[in-house]
């Protein structure tokens, strides 16, 4: 455990007595249109770069924690064991926060298609802490709540608003300066769309695809240029509403990222052959003159950027689309 | 046209008088272990960093060079259009090299199979040269064949031997020190397996993808880098004979490449959804401990390195593969 870790949540909990029985709270997955891609420290998940997302409105996580005799873990009404994988990053996560006689029966539903690839740590992360926030009556502001979600996965620092949102990158090795904000600006008729493309289960995980490339691809190394150039073209696409400056910009970032995967060593080569056909299925409609563009996290899935009137015709060329619209209360 | 051009070529050529009717000549066609992407002068085709190759032994170009009254150019025994694409590329290039009153009647016949994307200008300009030296009986050196070949096609400059070629970078401005030389290693068991997976037109030709990349992938600017890590690797794997670095350097260095071209924009995608099947069967051929490893050029198709004991193995699970032995005369 690092020392810090422990004086800097302390830091920020004005204490650690429970006020209430249970806690409950919701936050949503996040997409991603310039991508969190390599930490610079591990311990405090401080990224490399900046990041921008835009949150996913209804799909996310809702999570109650309950004071309880023994740590428990149901995740969509399944109870999950205590000492797999999943329970022991959350517990973890959670002794950072409670007194050590003090348990914890955590109930957890997602309304993201787990198979649809999408990130559900950014969403359980932000959600617990959103809940233990609730429990214990702390009254942080975002800003806390988002470092301390940081801690518990770097994209979660994200899933504390909705709507577009910032990460910054921070320079302090506290990392007190790094946590994300929203972004003031409504864009109404921005859509999602998640295409479900494969539930091939990943063979290599987020963190350890990241691990891999920052150590073996020498191309990695031009990647925080990449960032640099990106990140400030993407805010200002979402303040002006340019939606084709927005689309290419974070599609470039996206297949940038994935660029880094494949030039590692072994290849981190998450995408499929219906990866493959989707972007070109996507390349295609563009040359047709259709206003959509793709982005890719850590998988195999491909989601699309595009406006509520492109909506049709999209769900033509791809039946399966589930559409999400961020801004629709 | 660059002056530049004419006074280079003229110090090296003796004359421009044919001493024969006909000339004619082979060049193998050759496959990059590490690739040449990207120029740093177009019009002598100049290099930004070395590169090296295995050259495909009987899979190559047969040029015949004939003195006649009109230009034509005959590939496979079909009449090409004189207009064409081709044709003017390659009656551009001799143009270089005759009088201006001189005509050639070419007749060209490709051994390599077009559709598996194998690069054909290397082999064909390559052996357009040696047919002139023998037209024109100059008797010039294979150094000065490779020089005069790498202003027709980059790659050519390697077509000129057979076995492991390094094609040298140079530093000069008039390109007189970038040529080609073979390495002294054979190496017997050393196998070229190729796959033709697509048969889809390019939509992008390489010298296009090549220039989009340098404009528009901020990774690209890490490429020089990748090379000169992976150039000397390769060079010394095939002097210890030591296979699995050298095709595993030589994956990374192809892969590398590619990923620098989908980080451009519009994306350079030469993936096909076959591309993407046939790289997760080799990584997933290599976790059963077989020592295979893949290579790709600006296409979609994937060619495989191998050692002779492996092919048996290799023919079951890739069964169109054809077999290249680079080192049996």
């Amino acid at each position: 455990m690092n020392p810090d870790l422990h004086k800097i949540i302390s830091s920020i909990l004005p204490h650690t007595q429970p006020r209430k029985q249970a806690g409950q709270a919701y936050a949503p997955a996040n997409i991603a249109l310039c991508k969190y891609w390599g930490k610079r420290q591990e311990s405090l998940k401080l990224p490399l770069t900046g990041s921008l997302s835009i949150s996913l409105a209804q799909l996310g996580t809702h999570m109650r924690i309950e004071l309880s005799e023994t740590d428990q873990l149901i995740i969509n009404d399944e109870a999950q064991d205590i000492r797999g994988k999943a329970a022991t990053r959350l517990f973890e996560f959670l002794s950072l926060f409670r007194a050590p006689d003090t348990h914890f029966k955590i109930k957890s539903l997602n309304t993201i298609p787990m198979a649809a690839g999408l990130a559900s740590s950014a969403s359980a992360f932000a959600s617990a802490v959103n809940a233990l926030n609730d429990l214990y009556q702390w009254e942080l502001s975002a800003q806390q709540r988002s470092i301390l979600a940081r801690i518990g996965s770097g994209s979660a620092s994200r899933s504390i608003y909705q709507g577009f949102v910032e990460w910054h990158r921070g320079e302090q090795a506290d990392g007190m300066d790094s946590f994300a904000e929203r972004l003031d600006t409504e864009w109404p008729d921005f859509r999602i769309g998640i295409l479900t493309l494969s539930d091939a289960k990943k063979t290599v995980g987020s963190s350890e695809g990241m691990q891999r490339t920052i150590e073996s691809s020498t191309l990695f190394e031009s990647w925080p240029a990449q960032v640099d150039k990106d990140l400030p073209v993407i805010r200002q696409a979402i303040r002006d509403q340019d939606f084709d400056t927005l689309g290419k910009t974070a599609e470039q970032n996206a297949l940038s990222m994935h660029a880094t995967m494949i030039s590692a060593w072994p290849p981190v080569l998450y995408w499929r052959p219906e990866s493959v056909a989707t972007l070109h299925q996507v390349h295609q409609l563009r040359q047709q003159g259709l206003s959509v563009y793709a982005t890719m996290d850590a998988g195999p899935n491909v989601k699309l950027l595009f406006k509520e009137k492109t909506r049709n015709e999209l769900l033509q060329a791809f039946p399966g689309l589930q559409v999400v619209e961020p801004f629709s209360a």
